[in-house]
């Protein structure tokens, strides 16, 4: 293992890229790509813009490109993958984990996962048919097929022994899988706990049976909820009948959770959680487009509302004026509330038995925040209009946006998750178009009503 | 360890607890809570509402405290800790790893953190001291005492009687750590290594020393990113001098990066990534109630700016129609590049060498989205006002307002950090008065000197 490098490097490592780039030191880079430890490499390459990516690849020795390939994130890989055959793919991902070649695999067309499969050698191919027939955010996805099992009615010391015949165990081996005759999982043997044992013992009186070994089809989110409530390090996936398949470990469980996290941000604001951040132009602006021509209807409807008013906003044109607060006040609460709901649900908390406490929480806080800003704005407003009723009808107002804007954004989510619908992602418009239309209905309504 | 439970049963525990609960079968809920896995029955208790979770803690087995308590966020563990006096915090944390009571303890006064200290035997003071004297987010403040340590001259035979001596190896032991007579860190052996070397040989012959150490003061953001790449299970943390202070492990990482995920989640929205889902309406309300006054503050902005043009809108109600369209639209793009470029920077892809290629590339991005919608808008607008100058007007403002908002959603954050203001939480609210001042700016400003 290379030196770990610290991310601040990143800095002065594309420095010296971007110098040797424009000076054409293609050898000096080639060098320091393939002297990086292959995930700072894969880092350095995605810190790229993608016009230069091609020719960095072009630079990775191509021993290294199956380690580098495996390190980068979908889009990246999908763009390298296009400019190869599928002997080429077959033969640089030789050597890596199943579940790693599964997943680069998963960017190439059907026909093309076909030739590669058949350019493998036998073992190699039933070993990643078994992770490709599963879907890649399962428990079988994730898994690895670099078991090491044992049966339960040999000692320690035989143990041992056998582990001593390999030249390595895999990584991040934390245990053995105990299995019957049958090849059905029935316990785990913890290295840590061979270590301290007397090695008369059989392997059956210290295995731990205790633990449920996770079903393949169990979905990524559950497995990583699995992996951080008991703090494993690999745990075995088995079928439906228990037969062994294999076994994940903690290192891609981290990746599912950095992955899970990342989709509440990007989806609040209508991203896609592998957006690559040095995309071209054209493939950025016509997925960045679509959410804003959603936004533009919503936008639209707002603006309806408001023509209905246009009478009243003629003869006081100090409601144009302050219309605009009412509605962000609505939008920025609402949003708080989507947000600790989003959050809330992803870890878990949120369920029908502590929701509707929840909302009535919510909705009190708005109304709380609702009234205390009310009176600023309304002393405000009134100031600056000289006219008291104005004052009164924006704070009247944003007590209702408020309040709707707690209910919205504590209802949304929770109707749009048993729709199926990804909270975070619609969420977002739902609720500004419903505060923006609450908004300006309450105020101009109000004041067509008083000013008329 | 007890059999792991899934998620969605959640669900029906809460269910089960609700009905205990009104039912009064307090029994039933301490065989519950009690015999549920710790991290089960924390994630019980914080997924209920705040006003019933202090009869929960009362039902908690005293010997079940520290254990429950440790997997607690950390406003749940400050409610519960306000309770109890030093003696029965020293008490309850006995047994717990030191960085989990050094966490706990992170949650009270000096006062009563000396307190507890002043209660604990002499080694277990001295082991939490070490952790606490490093700041919560530093190597130091995560690592944990409970190393194994040998010398690198004995040979593996010793090495595994060693261990044989041990009543078993604290969790998630995957390496020895092999230190000089100074106690100076000098390389790992791991357990895998150790099980299929022969016995023979000395640890120097087999240990690994290319792996560099953490220093104690690193950020645990940038442990958790050499975690991440170098996917270790544990590592060895040091001090200045090399001397061995302890070891991270994944399960602490874990937790790192789950918390800077959500950090830029809850941020966006002006929320602390700490927030209690189910925490009181009063000490949410007034937490919600700052960042609401901020945007008031920048709301009024906007309006000041609508109200530069009163006398335009006047004239041309279809103005104040139109407006919200212009700065809803210069919003969502803004925040569309202000999430890439914050999960960027959260990535570390984001350096001084790449981010003019960025900013070029959202303004293009912009300014693409920008021409294609305000085509469409100018056409409706045009229709619906029967008046193709307003269209021509809108459409003008939309692409300024959009090239704006990519500019400075990509500008804001980069600035933000190199001020070393957390772009995340300032960049939203700075984000749209830009927006907002600019969108009403360009759009009433080109209406006023075309219709004057």
């Amino acid at each position: 293992m290379a030196q770990p490098a610290e991310k601040h490097h990143t800095d002065s490592r594309l420095e010296s890229l971007n110098e040797a780039l424009s000076s054409g030191g293609f050898l000096q880079i080639r060098r320091m790509l393939n002297g990086l430890p292959p995930a700072d490499a894969a880092h350095l390459i995605e810190s790229t813009p993608h016009t230069l990516r091609g020719i960095l690849w072009q630079l990775v020795d191509i021993e290294n490109e199956g380690d580098i390939l495996q390190h980068l994130n979908d889009e990246v890989q999908a763009q390298f993958l296009r400019q190869m055959d599928a002997e080429e793919v077959a033969t640089i991902t030789e050597g890596l984990e199943a579940d790693d070649i599964a997943d680069i695999l998963q960017q190439l067309p059907d026909r093309v996962i076909r030739e590669v499969l058949d350019s493998m050698d036998h073992q190699d191919r039933v070993r990643i048919e078994h992770v490709l027939s599963y879907d890649e955010d399962t428990a079988g996805g994730l898994m690895n097929t670099d078991t090491i099992t044992v049966r339960p009615n040999i000692t320690l010391d035989v143990a041992l022994r056998y582990l001593r015949r390999h030249e390595s165990l895999p990584e991040m081996t934390d245990s053995l899988l105990v299995v019957n005759r049958n090849d059905q999982f029935i316990g785990l043997l913890s290295l840590r706990k061979m270590l301290v044992s007397d090695p008369s013992v059989t392997v059956r009186e210290i295995m731990d049976t205790e633990v449920e070994p996770i079903q393949a089809t169990k979905s990524a989110r559950e497995v990583a909820s699995l992996f951080e409530r008991f703090d494993w390090v690999s745990a075995p996936v088995v079928d439906e009948n228990h037969y062994l398949l294999g076994r994940i470990t903690i290192d891609d469980v981290v990746d599912v959770i950095r992955e899970e996290s990342d989709h509440s941000l990007m989806s609040m604001a209508g991203l896609d959680e592998d957006e690559d951040t040095f995309a071209s132009v054209l493939s950025t602006a016509p997925r960045r487009a679509i959410w804003l021509g959603i936004n533009l209807l919503t936008a639209f409807v707002a603006s309806g509302v408001i023509n209905l008013f246009e009478g009243t906003i003629e003869k006081v044109v100090a409601l144009a004026v302050l219309m605009p607060i009412v509605a962000s006040m609505g939008g920025v609460a609402g949003t708080q509330t989507l947000t600790v709901v989003i959050r809330g649900m992803a870890l878990g908390h949120i369920s029908r038995n502590n929701s509707r406490w929840l909302i009535n929480r919510e909705m009190l806080v708005g109304a709380i925040n609702g009234l205390i800003w009310a009176l600023i704005v309304a002393g405000a407003a009134t100031l600056w209009f000289e006219d008291p009723l104005i004052g009164a009808i924006i704070a009247a107002a944003m007590v209702i946006n408020l309040i709707t804007a707690a209910l919205a954004g504590a209802i949304l989510p929770l109707i749009m998750k048993s729709l199926n619908i990804d909270p975070a992602l619609a969420g977002g418009v739902v609720l500004t178009t419903v505060t923006d239309v609450v908004g300006f209905m309450s105020f101009l309504g109000l004041a067509t009503y008083f000013y008329a």
